[in-house]
């Protein structure tokens, strides 16, 4: 059992890996549109061709873990999350490229449209996004339940991104495409935060053994899995 | 192994049950947009409600399954690959909702903008849910593959959406927020048509063992999975 556990840590440190690129990658794509800066953009671009190789990497060894040994409980729960976590990481990576890409279109104009609450709610995306990584490399299923709340936050940033980007087409229409592409900003941040949500709850699954999708856990109808 | 084989039948049976609800939400929400039917919203609210049960349902069954025996080679592919799939059907589901959700921000104003090529769009969206649920249903590679190519077709067509709403935004700035939802609809469509694909990836997966993920398969960088 012990190459488990050795091949089992090793897995966990390869998705913590792709974890911090993913961060990179967010902060990247967020400086190229706030700060308008093209090479950015392109190492945001670079760094997804790195996560989609380990994404595939990392399937391959969960599904050998699992081939090859019988794991119960919560090394099970472990793998079945690992799957879980892999490919939200994998989709991060590539919201944060739509982020980027969004950000080199705003480029080819010139700085026109308000950037509205987008640093304050990519603020708040970026903490929910370190917060429920840094609970799966702990465990800590505290940490993982103080990212819910924040998704509700993130909703309401968006709603009033929302209202403001479209008093900016209407006061502003000859900036409507840099608008278009803020407010496409603002919904991928909401779909980072939504990922971000799923980790956080990936990580009371396999610790607890607690479903929490779907408000089950917080109703008090538990269920363990076995 | 028979009641292994048995209790893998039926849950393939519920991933079927499941992508049938999502085929119908697809379809509500859809009517619920181009003919302008509130109560087809309405079905596709109560519907997610259903596929969010059964997704915690047949995850607790793959993962008994996974605990239970020591599934090896394709059966232990399929559960891999049920995991993947129940994932997406219920994110397929929630992106139905999110049209549901447009359509009713639609009808709190007349019939403004014109719906462009939504019609087109979601008929080809459609037929990838269909191809790749039958894919699934039937084990069928060739049918799963067929899938893939229809992505593009899917991003044209969204590319083409985006531009007649812009034109409608300058030309009709009072019907804005009908332009934006219906924006909004073509690119919740867009992430429907990736969802399709993936699901199509992993029948290929499940059936054949081989990674088609960013495009590796396709480059005969074929990867077997033991």
């Amino acid at each position: 059992m012990s190459k488990f556990c050795d091949e089992q840590e090793r897995l966990k440190r390869r998705l913590l890996e792709m974890a911090a690129l993913v961060e990179q990658m967010f902060d990247l794509s967020i400086r190229a549109v706030t700060d308008r800066e093209a090479s950015a953009a392109e190492k945001a671009f670079i760094l997804e061709g790195q996560i989609n190789l380990i994404e595939i990497e990392i399937d391959e060894g969960l599904i050998n873990l699992l081939a090859l040994h019988q794991p119960m409980a919560s090394n099970l729960r472990f793998l079945v999350a690992g799957i879980k976590m892999n490919t939200n990481l994998e989709r991060l990576g590539d919201l944060a490229v739509n982020i980027a890409q969004a950000a080199k279109t705003l480029l080819q104009y010139p700085p026109a449209a308000p950037i509205v609450d987008i640093p304050l709610m990519a603020g708040l995306v970026r903490s929910m996004l370190r917060k429920s990584f840094d609970a799966f490399a702990l465990s800590d299923v505290e940490l993982a339940r103080g990212v819910l709340p924040c998704d509700d936050a993130v909703d309401r940033m968006r709603t009033s991104c929302y209202h403001q980007l479209r008093a900016a087409m209407e006061d502003a229409p000859e900036h409507l495409r840099q608008s278009l592409n803020l407010l496409m900003v603002t919904r991928t941040l909401e779909r980072i935060a939504d990922h971000a949500t799923n980790v956080a709850e990936d990580v009371v699954f396999f610790v607890e053994g607690v479903e929490i999708r779907h408000g089950l856990g917080l109703q008090g109808q538990k269920q363990k899995v076995r």
